[in-house]
């Protein structure tokens, strides 16, 4: 394995020899545990036990053992007779290296390290981790952890973990990824309490080397796996992760479930950092590549169970109906299903006629249809609300009383007739239901077990559904041009200047330095007008007493003039004198650079409101309309914009443009730190930016050359 | 029985019969199933089966038969050899009247209606449930139902219902009332899922007589019951259940799921309609009244087994802390406690040192603790951390690991020890739980399985303990004054008339008839002034046109009456002339009388944003200082009234006047049907109405009468 030795192979073969080892990996033909004990107490005996159903070839390394648990032992990988795919570490941190460095000697596929001691643990244990990251660099060697319980795919007996009760985690269709080995072994175990199971469940641990990018690929190619759940933390590398998604997504339902969501009630300091908490950063992207976002790992576990069954065709808005044998639970789940705005048609009128003929005293047929209580002619009910062309997606709630459990082997059919998903749900004791759950699970009909769930299966197919049609649907951003760099600070003309190339539409001013500009400056201009500081080191400038409203006389002017003169800044004597613009309503449309998500755009009601309220919503850039669209229609003050009360009915084109102008700005510079037009005034016709910031990224700005900047003023 | 025969026996008597039936109903010796029927398919078939494991006395009642299922059997309720506590009517509605009758002839203490075709079929139904009220009225006979699945009461085999799989309901301390029976069964069934049982579980149905006050009521009294969950829908009686609920809070937990969530997102047409969406108004009202409120099924259930084992002190902010084995489900549970906004101290330094001496390398031990893994010592950890001083109650997770199984004898005597309550989440494998579920259960430590339950159960005990300290606090109403009674309509001037007599600011004004007044009134005036017309059937005045700011001279404040003249209204030729009043921050501030829930108050964001934002929060009057401050506080625009940006830290004790006002004059004034102020201007230092509209209850005004009113302007 002359790729995996010490030297300079090129860049193509790593890669390549990388590739072919995340798999070698994954699913190991052969794998070593170096650590083996017959010590019950240590982990290299709980992964031999674990590993003892693996289909393929085990053999353990101990320096002096010839047999651990009846495995053949040999002293260290270098001398085993063949390279195996897989060498488990079940060894302390500071041996790691050694064995790593074998590993790749020895051309096995990956190494799996459970220990513990290294970046999480100080400077010595980061020192580690960076030798270890080194030695896979260099040989291509692949490494999952280190710091984690590992992984397992239950359908090979690839156990290859440490955590306990694994043994019962059953095979099936689900792919669990998780940074951590809790949340990886809860979503299994949550799983396989809902008669689900796994094809591949991955705890990433400190993932130096193997991360979501990676297992999220070879889970889409995985013919075991029909759909992907990933529990997440922080995300250090967003932007790959939303790649990654939005690849996977294509292929096979994503659900996400997303820690951290209590950060977005902290208060942040910074301006735009509070209007974009992490969490909200992290949901919105995963929902752009198309995942699934839910809120607990119940909820997780219950999304993927759904979605393994299959998922509806892609669709802007997907239409459900709902067929219930008690109203009481049928209430809970329309509110679930209409709090997530989630679209039921009235049924056709045939349908209601179809459904009526079974149903001699009607509570409500058009949708839902509640039945009043459960009746023999149950599924003859829901095959025809299923039947009809209006419905994309048919739910069904009875509490399992005899009449309807009999009727199992009849509901299981609906499926395959009406050509479209069925997801049925219910309540009772377990073994009334189970024989009727196996009926329906052998046609791929989920069985959901409270009114909640149903709601939320509902939910979730839509939600995928809608995900593949906008990912089918996002308009192909034009090719964007190389643009000079900008340099400099920017104070609001700068910053205006930039927009208004960017085809942002300002109101009239003139920069001004002196008493006498002005003054010219108010007899070219329409009255009222403001007079603003220009000062890039004043971003605040109502709070500095750096605006006057409403100057309609020379008088005034001079009066303004004089006051901002006294304000204390590192740019004196810079000033704008600019007509007033009409009141529209506030927008703030704006955008930075995220360390981790790279450039995001945000739009949100404008004004002190946009602080106060963090109404807001924000997308990664690049943007296309319909994500302005989804961004407007998700805030909490979108009435605003529809013409409500005597304020106008917003030119939405207008909003579009400028949100794609911020867009485009990140994209195109990437020496763009943040930029922010707050407020926007929007009309009935066209959008004016009133006020401006633009900052770049440390080390992209030069102070000293500010006056001789290329940039294109 | 006397009080139960026809004639007119006292109000006094009927009462205290009703109430004594009203036990004899839920928790009757002897029951009558009338309708009994040996037809497996028939109710009355299935109510007698559900009926054999009654603890008390049963027969049937049936025409021509004499045993029914081996029971005796009466040709009717007249021909028993004894009265009955409860006969079932397991009969078609048409039947019931005359049954009802024989029952009140006959002393039965109550009777259980299952059939439908009452006031929910239409006309004839409606007729038929008249008379059945009528019955029960005149005689004190109590009736559940009609149209209800009935009762269970396993501690006495009393299950006393047609719905199928309740013999597996086990006994336990949870009651449950609910208007559906679907609903009923389904939490019922969801708590027996969760390993607790009932104590009693009733359906509602119609409810013609017995309502959830009177279930309430039992169930506070009932000794059986820890805890009480209702299932709301509609709530035709709000004020009733309020009292009822906070009756039994200060006895028993009360956990409230309440369906209707999406209504709040339809856009309601009415003015302050759209503001109180229905669900706002019984979820305010139901926490108000101590409840704690969920949002699913499971969660009521899951909230009532955690809360069946104890509540925590009376307690304002109530402080919880965690220990957990894995900081990934650690992470989730934070992620709950903390969106909830739990309060989350620091533990104590000894705590912490304590804490230390137990884990070598900490992960975090300030609160959370997280050990890292699970270790033999958890128990030691979990026992540090419930002694701390700082803590009102200790909730900690573990997978199910071997070594933390082990340790169920340990963790059971925490509780014991600390004195303090104590919850254990977790996942595992059903096998490896079972004993130590059973363990920690026999100490009354509640066993969660899933990090958000975890975070689930420290919520709901924190909101119990919170709901009894706020009850305990909440400031003795002074007695109201009979006042007189308002009459005719109410235009601005009268409107803020009224409000001054109640305490609140208002700008300087003066109502004007002519041009020659608003000159006068102008002289006097401080400058700008706002001319405004005064026409109780313009309440919209700026989009009428009928309100004209800025007025600095005699040519503009006549441009200004000429204009208020030319707008079409019934009461032409009255308008204010008012000091233009500073900024502010702007509030809503208002209150209405709803035919369910009587008066309520609102307080939110002021201005067009009021209606937009929906950002209002509302409460039943009479409301305290204390009230006001949680409604101030829920506002998601709360950051507004703190000093942000350049707006004042707002006059905390002026809002609360503003709000004490309404709610007094809503109080004192029956006749009023909404009363509303927006915006009131808030300053650092007072507050003022600078708009407000009063409006009485039809039959309250008086058009005709209006000039001669006795109100007191």
């Amino acid at each position: 394995m002359a790729v995996n030795q010490p030297g300079k192979p090129d860049k193509g073969a790593i890669e390549e020899t990388r590739h072919r080892n995340l798999y070698r990996l994954l699913k190991p033909e052969s794998i070593a545990v170096v650590g083996a004990s017959d010590d019950r107490t240590k982990a290299g005996s709980r992964l031999l036990r674990s590993l003892s159903g693996f289909a393929g070839h085990l053999v353990a390394v101990h320096p002096q053992q010839k047999k651990v648990q009846g495995f053949s032992c040999f002293p260290s990988l270098l001398t085993l007779p063949e390279a195996v795919d897989l060498a488990i570490l079940a060894i302390p941190a500071e041996h790691c290296i050694k064995v790593a460095e074998d590993a790749a000697m020895r051309g096995v596929g990956g190494i799996l390290t459970v220990a513990g001691g290294f970046a999480e643990a100080g400077a010595n244990g980061a020192n580690l981790q960076l030798r270890l990251a080194a030695v896979c660099r260099d040989s291509g060697l692949r490494l999952l952890g280190p710091n984690t319980s590992g992984f397992l795919d239950p359908h090979r007996g690839c156990l290859a973990t440490f955590a306990p009760g694994v043994q019962r985690v059953r095979k099936g269709r689900i792919g669990v990824i998780a940074q951590s080995g809790g949340i990886n072994i809860s979503l299994s175990l949550l799983i396989g309490r809902l008669g689900e199971g796994i094809s591949l469940a991955v705890g990433l641990g400190n993932a130096v080397d193997v991360w979501f990018d990676d297992v999220l690929a070879a889970m889409a190619d995985d013919s075991n796996t029909a759909v992907i759940v990933v529990g997440l933390e922080g995300i250090p590398q967003g932007r790959k992760l939303f790649d990654a998604v939005r690849a996977a997504t294509t292929r096979k339902p994503v659900v996400a479930l997303v820690a951290g969501r209590a950060d977005i009630q902290e208060f942040a300091m910074s301006h735009t950092g509070n209007l974009m908490g992490s969490y909200q950063r992290t949901v919105a992207a995963l929902t752009q590549a198309g995942a699934v976002i839910v809120d607990s790992s119940e909820a997780a576990a219950q999304a993927a169970c759904v979605l393994a069954n299959g998922r509806l065709s892609p669709r802007e808005r997907p239409r459900i109906a709902l067929v219930t044998g008690q109203a009481g639970p049928g209430l809970l789940i329309m509110d679930g299903l209409k709090s997530a705005g989630i679209e039921m048609p009235v049924l056709n009128v045939e349908t209601i006629r179809r459904v009526q003929s079974y149903l001699p005293q009607l509570t409500f047929v058009k949708n839902p249809v509640d039945t009043g209580l459960p009746l023999p002619c149950f599924p003859e009910i829901v095959d025809a609300v299923a039947a009809d062309s209006q419905i994309d997606v048919v739910l069904a709630f009875s509490l399992a009383e005899t009449v309807v459990v009999d009727s199992a082997p009849a509901l299981a059919a609906v499926k395959k007739k009406a050509g479209k998903p069925f997801v049925f749900g219910t309540l009772g004791e377990s073994d009334d239901l189970h024989e009727m759950i196996e009926t329906l699970h052998k046609e791929a009909i989920p069985v959901v077990q409270s009114p909640e769930r149903l709601a939320l299966a509902g939910v979730v197919l839509a939600a995928d559904a809608r995900a593949c049609w906008r990912l089918s649907h996002t308009d192909v951003v034009d090719e964007l041009l190389p643009q000079p760099r900008l340099e400099g600070e920017f104070d609001e003309h700068r910053a205006k200047t930039i927009l208004e190339h960017y085809g942002i539409c300002t109101p009239k001013r003139v920069l001004c330095q002196s008493l006498e500009d002005a003054v010219a400056a108010f007899r070219t201009l329409q009255k009222p007008v403001v007079v603003k500081i220009a000062a890039a080191d004043i971003t605040h400038k109502t709070e500095a007493g750096g605006v006057h409203l409403n100057i309609i006389n020379e008088h005034q002017l001079s009066k303004a003039v004089y006051a901002l003169g006294r304000i204390p800044t590192r740019y004196p004597g810079r000033f704008l004198v600019e007509e007033l613009a009409p009141s529209g309503v506030e927008l703030i449309v704006g955008g930075l650079r995220d360390e981790s998500w790279g450039p995001i755009v945000m739009l949100g009601l404008g004004g002190i409101l946009a602080e106060a309220l963090e109404d807001t919503a924000i997308r990664l850039a690049p943007v296309s309309k319909l994500d302005v669209d989804e961004m407007l229609d998700s805030l909490r003050g979108r009435k605003l914009f529809d013409g409500f009360r005597n304020l106008p009915v917003c030119d939405r084109a207008a909003i579009h443009q400028a949100v794609l102008a911020i867009s485009q700005l990140l994209t195109e510079h990437p020496e763009v730190r943040e930029v922010e037009i707050n407020p926007l005034l929007v009309y009935a016709s066209g959008a004016v930016a009133l006020d401006a910031i633009l900052g770049l990224r440390d080390g992209s700005g030069d102070k000293d050359r500010q006056e001789s900047t290329r940039c294109r003023e």
